[in-house]
């Protein structure tokens, strides 16, 4: 088992968006994230990176 | 650390296409995959899903 944290990336900064996430599905144009607590997320956002090594997801969506 | 298998979704059947995979990055319409050892792929594909808890990427691309 292993967990991963995402980032959205935003004007070339990064923000945490979730840690310990056990799901990401992509629907559409929009990101489903499910964290090992059972939180669940929906974010407008594209996966742009995932580096299982270091476990960083990277994000990029529209500016908010 | 930790590292995981992608699999190719087509016709509802999945083809593993690469095991061990330490990096992911989205390029335009293809996905640059590189696993540990230092494999690297370009494939014609989309994320589907990733289940961080099973290790288990899914894709899906064009029909070949």
């Amino acid at each position: 088992m292993c967990v991963a944290s995402a980032y959205l990336k935003q004007r070339d900064q990064e923000k945490l968006l979730m840690e310990e996430i056990a799901l990401i599905r992509v629907e559409g144009e929009s990101l489903y994230l499910k964290s090992i607590f059972g939180e669940e997320k929906s974010v407008p956002a594209r996966i742009k990176e995932i580096d299982f090594v270091t476990s960083k997801i990277v994000l990029e969506g529209p500016a908010t």
